[in-house]
């Protein structure tokens, strides 16, 4: 934990104030943690860079509208953060690879203060494993229906809320049975995302020599009550100038099991290949699921 | 805020380690701001009497183990609510009405150690105001089937998790439309509870003189994924001695409509008629429905 940098957004500190994350910095009675009742991002910084960093900012914004919770604009984010990686470089170490945690809670309870404040430490060396490796995902209920979101606006359905018990259950209930994530389905079987990721799912054609001469990637749609990737947007973006064809769900399970490649996407763990899910193998092709995923990695590396 | 006191538990401190609320004492690394993740459970304490503590500490025990969270055992907890009061009776005032909340995160991520405290505080002025007033509710879609909570673990429907966005953003909902509270619906139309509350329904009938001569107190059954009240345990209990038929569900809306009388009861705001539901008067009777309210609510006085 000395391994975290934080930096709490203040009106008396224009460029944010530094604390000791080693030490006690919030109150007990902050409706962020009695309720879990705030927003957050996950960013990434990558060679000294904030990668999505407008993306980021506008879907805490968003969160933060979804939950009637004033938070401070995109500039007072901003100055934090390049404080925050400013003693990150001085007290921790090189600007490689750093992960950076964008807070807002409701505050203490009474004040009508948000307590904000920007988080910077190392990600966990999973994320890099996963990658490299690929991973075993089981399919989840989420419960609810996918035309549920608009409707019922009260469940928060699209906002990045600090209320991820579920999300962090549904892992915990993976990893107790050797999978390493979760796909979310809904009630009426569509695909939904994962807990911390988005689902990317490619089909391909190819030539009698294996050359790719048709690609297609695919999300679910976002009006099923999933929350608006950073990552897929920005791949999404990449991909059509190279060449592929993009779609938006809906999605079944089928799609996933028919799928030349499966992919969860997120910002600090990346693009990572489905290896399986329910047990069974994804993409009937490895050399092409190979193929596809480094295209697809090296078009998200060169985001910005 | 100088009005709560707390109380951590603390192994090298076994009657729990006062600190001040005015002061952090949290750390901005506890998985229970940054993810919602931990349980909570707010008791009533009367006249320097902890209502109902065995019935909230085992539903404490039970809201962990759905998390797979240790968390300390009753007699740790005991002790430190025993230490709050203390304290509060010293520092703050008499003991005639306190709120105490128990809460345990998962503590700071990689340590593996719960962070557990108990916080004392008055209670809020509108939870008498609207005990004595009665309150109006809207209908809330929560989105879940009724069916939902065995198949679907993960979920950790009738966890009482530190989670509470959705519920909060359903009050905030309804206080826009000029409501006090919420009733929220499963899918497929069952009724199933309010966001910090148990809902109970009565029928009665009378004779020619306006005398009770059957009464029937019923709530949603346990099984639909709701949270088993302590309040609505210990009442049953009460009014099953003073000669009520007890039921359990499923309700669905109509039956709140044709009600003799429908309340909202909880630890701490007691128990508290439901005047309006979606703008419809509920209870045809107004004299029935205060008879009721003042039969049960002295039941529920006397309960320990």
């Amino acid at each position: 934990m000395t391994q975290t940098v934080l930096v709490f957004l203040d009106p008396a500190h224009p460029d944010g104030r530094i604390e000791d994350a080693g030490k006690p910095t919030l109150y007990a009675t902050d409706q962020g943690v009695n309720r879990g009742d705030g927003v957050f991002e996950t960013l990434l910084v990558l060679d000294g860079h904030v990668r999505k960093l407008p993306a980021h900012l506008a879907r805490l914004a968003s969160s933060a509208r979804m939950m009637h919770l004033d938070v401070p604009g995109h500039e007072e984010w901003e100055r934090a953060i390049v404080t925050a990686l400013a003693e990150y470089q001085e007290t921790v170490g090189v600007l490689d690879e750093v992960v950076v945690r964008l807070v807002a809670t409701r505050g203490v309870e009474g004040t009508h203060v948000p307590t904000c404040w920007v988080a910077a430490f190392p990600p966990a060396p999973s994320a890099k494993r996963q990658r490299e490796h690929g991973i075993d995902v089981l399919l989840l209920d989420r419960g609810y229906d996918s035309d549920l979101a608009e409707r019922a606006p009260w469940l928060l359905l699209g906002a990045k809320t600090l209320s991820y018990a579920v999300n962090m259950a549904a892992l915990r209930y993976a990893h107790d049975r050797a999978a390493d994530d979760v796909i979310f389905t809904s009630r009426d079987g569509k695909v939904l995302e994962g807990p911390t990721s988005t689902v990317l799912v490619a089909h391909a054609e190819t030539d009698d020599d294996g050359r790719v001469t048709f690609k297609r990637l695919v999300t679910p749609q976002l009006d099923s009550g999933i929350l608006p990737g950073t990552s897929q947007g920005a791949l999404f973006a990449a991909a059509k100038e190279a060449g592929w064809e993009l779609g938006y769900g809906p999605l079944e399970p089928d799609d996933l099991f028919d799928a030349d490649a499966v992919w969860l996407i997120s910002s600090v763990r990346l693009l990572t290949p489905v290896n399986h899910i329910d047990g069974k193998p994804i993409g009937a092709n490895p050399s092409l699921v190979k193929a596809l995923t480094e295209e697809l990695a090296s078009l998200f590396d060169r985001i910005a």
